[in-house]
């Protein structure tokens, strides 16, 4: 793997993280409205695991958030990592931490 | 699954084949390139499979497209689907079965 790369489920993660706190919603909160469990949304959260579509449609559901809107924020989060440490951007790689 | 919904699975699949189409390879010239089995990417290609995280990125190495860009036209595609098909003035979610 590329060096500063930023994995999908990492940002996934995050991204959906970031939704449910934008909503003020805990993981039990979550977890119960989707449906799935606690543990399994967190380590998602964290990037850690990665989620079936199935699994990942249920939570956007439960989190009133388009699928697409979440992957459209995630793109955008590695582009921005993209940007930083692809050699055809800049021609320094710059290692990201 | 909710009606009319399409798996993100689905989407990537059909992105994924659109690029490898785009630059003339056969699945064989991927799998080679890319190191995965072309059963894998086949299966993938047509939704049936979960991409992870590892095997996306080397995927998209393989081809030479930026993940970022394949997670844009993801959302772009669902974003389509959801348009068609969400009941997005009412509020009302349809529920996932």
């Amino acid at each position: 793997m590329a060096q500063g790369s930023l994995l999908m489920r990492e940002s996934l993660g995050a991204v959906l993280r970031a939704e449910r706190m934008r909503r003020g919603l805990t993981l039990r909160e979550l977890s119960a409205s989707a449906r799935i469990s606690l543990g399994y949304i967190s380590e998602l959260e964290r990037g850690q695991k990665e989620a079936s579509s199935e699994l990942l449609a249920a939570l956007c559901d439960a989190l009133d958030v388009r699928l697409s809107e979440v992957l459209h924020e995630v793109s955008l989060d590695l582009a921005t990592v993209e940007a930083a440490t692809a050699p055809e951007a800049g021609g320094v790689v710059a290692s990201a931490a």
